[in-house]
């Protein structure tokens, strides 16, 4: 649609582009759209494994979960879609590069930054923010236009990549009512079986699932088919905007879950207490900085290099156990963990005696009784 | 076994406090094994009302969960158990207080710094740290002296109040080795209907559960009960104790994960994003400082006013599904939240021109970009 | 200047006010150069008093210095400003509320925000951003209307009042040249006698001086004229600008900078080691949303309590001595301090056995310890 | 005296390690006193450009400064001390290490903790910590053994290296009393002379001063020198020792004074505003641990490289002047500073549209004004 109002609007040839982050399409669909709608040449380009050894490899080193719970999947995809499209521009030439994001939304925060920041010569046109159609209205413009329209935009706004799916529209903008069974598609039960899986881990990355050494794509497209299976893996929160207003937002994101689940698990078999906590902060600046279009903030580069050091110790496996819509670690196996049953068991080895216990205790609270005792 | 120990040591007449903080025990039984290890006098306190409403809820206000997963429930209930011993120490006239901790626990700088700060001319014995024998040697004791033992000790080591229960002890202490069924009490399957629940808050503290207007104490009973039998609620992890080393912990604790989830999404309605980002640190904090036995440590107060004073908006209605294991949020009314359909909603209301959307962005990536050239 | 564009441009009908935040300006002269811009009215208001109190108040308690050296004088002085300004527009029945701010500035966000928040009916309007005139441009309009300028204005840009005065200015934008002495007013060395100074503090806030009590804005003041004339409270550095950018920024404020110093001594004196962090991550978060605008956010209220509570307890004296441009902090005498001389001594008191430290030192080191060995 | 006391008490052969880093100290001295006591064998070690480049070099990436006054001095020759001592312990193959710290000071826990890490085998004896004489005894127990003791010992207790000079004691231990002009030596007035410094930093250490390469241990000497003579660097403050409690600490320290603030100068004229809140909070965090003794803490080891790190595009020259006590950055030149003048001027260059000004002032405030709204 942005394309017929392009071509339009500045005369412009239209070369389009698709970048294949894991999303379920039809991209020759796509495509042949793309062509009715005007385009002069369309790009369809493979990203996955990129996407996912350069994208989600390091949210998974980080934990990623904005506010929380929001493991990142839309804007982690935005960096390396705008990458692709300014190498496309870069090849053909293009003065201007386009996006589909609107005025309100995060998506355009992160696509203009990325471009400024890979071809600042680049105008950047955003069709959606500059026309000032309703969602309604762009509805009715591609049906005068006679570009088809999919049907599911219809209830809901989607969208889906290897590492999730988002789920908003105003049809579940009532942050009580409970989001209707059909807008998901990753979580509907097909199976009331117990998923039992082992998850191997090198330098905070998986590297075999239940034995099996796997590409982290195939490990994530296994644990999305079949944790979701399970009904596992649904978001719904209250999410703050960075541009400046809550939204409700609905996620679909079980591989995520389960991998940041035994990651953390693992890390903090290995980490002290002082670099857990480090830690903890680092992974929420990181995600903080993704979510909010800064991904070409050089703090991010920074945080990405403490998180590759903070993992290379962060080896071993991890079982866990999805059921019914829940996961349990059940025990895991970290190469480098300071975990000794020797010292920590009950029954032998290392127990301090009464005086170095004592002393700890008293030097431990010190401070804090003094000063209630000066305070009273 | 410690009264009979104490009263052989130190020719003391030993008077007794079992304090009920919503353990699962046979009272009258516990008093009468007191008696017959040679306890003067035995005092049995209720103190469940009181752990629910002073300790309970502001752990809920500050999402207490310790490294991440553990809600506290043991270190919650120390401080109180110590100041209500001391009460009856100062009643009684007693010169010695004593304690139950090894010295290779957190336990015990949490009694002894209880104990210190409300009765600082109080002597603190704790005989498991001061006779040295192995929980082996104590059974042995134990039997010896004709002190009757609770079976499951044997296997597991287990502490239990209205927050949860803790299980320990070195046939768990393989971290890989799943924990085996038996160690559970309170999550047991029981049911596979899935659980529905609308908890209102006011003050951010659970007021009414499906509709029914209830005391905390009451209502976390019924989560543990309802939660727990559908398998909800297992927490299993490497802790990093405060006494220097790790250790294998598993918990048991529907009702506090439960709580945490719709008190933290009804926060996230509420906050803004900075109010939330500030939150979550005071959470850490305020978790680590209970944890680690710093219950009197005047931050921990400071930390409790920011709780109370940022929980007065934390009022509405959260519903939960749990089902198998897992729970999910699905919606949320709070009456002061900022959310907005109308700002939000992508069909009307608030959107801002495209010149506008642009110099938000260009402003808010500006700083990033400039550096980045600067070091190309 | 804006007046006379204000009333050419809108057909308005303009009142202006000025309000004196302690500024050296002659108030009346300024109400005479409104009039003959064509200002339908003039309020001249007086909130000095307001300013001390109610905002460089808060500031002392929370130390507030942006980027570790900037006092916040004139971000502090805009909401007052606003407010002032908007009470007026109420009064008058004005629909539109006009400020002198340009568009890469912080205080148009300042102002912005604060009329958006007191008055969100009015329309905003701010002359200088709109009519896209550069510095030099605007002296040519001031001539060609025969609006009178202040003569420094044609060197430097300098916003004064009663916590600071700021010196910017393409004259000293290169971050390298040294600011000429003649940019400085309140520093300029006419006394090589050093100063001493005895400060009281209640509360958090001065309220005597050498022994005298004197209101907040006297100290200011006092502090301001004495340890100015020593050449003392200069400041210059390469500041993060909210709006994208660093600028160079020159700032005068000798108050501000001791009132700090003693203050941040008091309470290291009063606060336990976690209180004392805290407390600093505070101050360094209030700092950053009084500088970017954000005196609205709720966040900055609850980090006020913080401040009120945790400065219950900073009374007492500071002494201190500038000298040439440098101060020192000599001694300080604090109420509530849990320092104890008897605790403290080589002589005396405390000390612990050499088990109880060398327990104290093993369970302090243990995590580290552990971990080292495991990654060995 | 300690060796005296270690040769009868433990009838052990005693070899003794005088470390030179960098204190004015008479080494041959020290040799003369240690064989006078006892010892079978003496070692002067010169770790000189060891520390200045392994220790003092790293703590100026960090700005190292404990509760933002003491440049860790002290602290962090530390663990340099001890492992030179392990080396000699190792080469001769002792089975004991001593040192001479208390049972309330952190140099014990520095030091065992640094024993253990490189030499886990070793008992540790710490003879002040055994003993349990007073300061005063020790006088007279030396002079009974007939152990020449330094004179200034009598009244204050001074530790020197060439990154500082800390006094303590009981004669300074009340902290409002001003400490006596004759505790002082490196900050003796003697020059009333301006000092102008141009100090080159690359990767962020020293390498010029006034245009002169030279070494960091040179650099540092002359700064000491040169800004102590103007009564520069002294600090005063109530510490939160690592042991529980507060002590009045007082350094001098010009040359670390010196070096921080043209480093943070620097490190603000490179960094963007995540970057330096970010590297703040790192460096805090660094202080902390060095301070604890917790060298041997992987998170330091994590943090150094983050230093090392940010610290490659701190390049540049920082002029300085000190002045009766105090210093002023004057002007700085950064090699990869984002500021560009042209963006910066008011006369010239960057500048939004009102419109484009608005949209990031509404976007930027919306969060916080929405809330209010909903709170009203």
């Amino acid at each position: 649609m942005a394309i017929k109002w392009l071509s339009e609007k500045y005369r412009a040839q239209v070369v389009t582009v698709t970048v294949d982050v894991g999303q379920e399409e039809n991209f020759s669909e796509i495509e042949k759209r793309a062509y009715i709608a005007g385009a002069e040449k369309h790009y369809t380009i493979d990203a996955k494994e990129e996407f996912a050894n350069s994208f989600v490899a390091p949210s998974i080193m980080m934990n990623a979960l904005y506010e929380g719970v929001y493991p990142l999947s839309t804007a982690l995809a935005r960096p390396l879609i705008a990458e692709k499209v300014v190498e496309v521009a870069k090849k053909e030439g293009a003065t201007h590069v386009a996006h589909g994001s609107t005025s309100k939304g995060n998506d355009q925060v992160r696509f203009d930054l990325a471009i400024k920041s890979k071809m600042p010569e680049a105008e950047i046109v955003a069709p959606a923010r500059t026309w000032g159609m309703t969602r309604q209205q762009e509805v009715l413009y591609a049906k005068e236009k006679g570009i088809p329209i999919k049907e599911e935009n219809k209830k809901f706004s989607i969208d889906e990549n290897l590492w999730g799916r988002s789920i908003e529209g105003d049809t579940i903008s009532d942050p009580y009512a409970e989001v209707p069974e059909e807008a998901f598609e990753w979580t509907k039960v097909t199976s009331t079986e117990p998923l039992e899986i082992e998850l191997e881990f090198k330098e905070g990355v998986p590297i075999t699932i239940n034995g099996k050494r796997s590409s982290l794509l195939e490990i994530v497209r296994y644990l999305n088919r079949e944790a979701g299976a399970r009904g596992f893996g649904r978001v719904d929160h209250l999410e703050n905007r960075l541009v400046g207003f809550k939204s409700r937002e609905v996620y679909e994101v079980p591989a995520a879950l389960l991998i940041y689940s035994a990651h953390q698990d693992l890390e903090k078999a290995v980490y002290t207490p002082l670099e857990l906590r480090f830690k903890r902060y680092v992974d929420q600046l990181w995600s903080d900085l993704v979510y909010r279009g800064l991904w070409y903030e050089p703090l991010r580069s920074l945080l990405d290099e403490v998180g590759r050091s903070m993992n290379k110790y962060v080896e071993g496996v991890v079982k866990l156990r999805v059921k019914g819509g829940g996961v349990n670690v059940l025990g895991r196996r970290a190469k480098y963990s300071p975990y000794a049953e020797n010292v920590a068991s009950y029954e032998r080895g290392w127990y301090p005696t009464d005086e170095m216990a004592r002393g700890f205790i008293e030097i431990w609270g010190m401070h804090s009784l003094l000063a209630n005792r000066s305070r009273a």
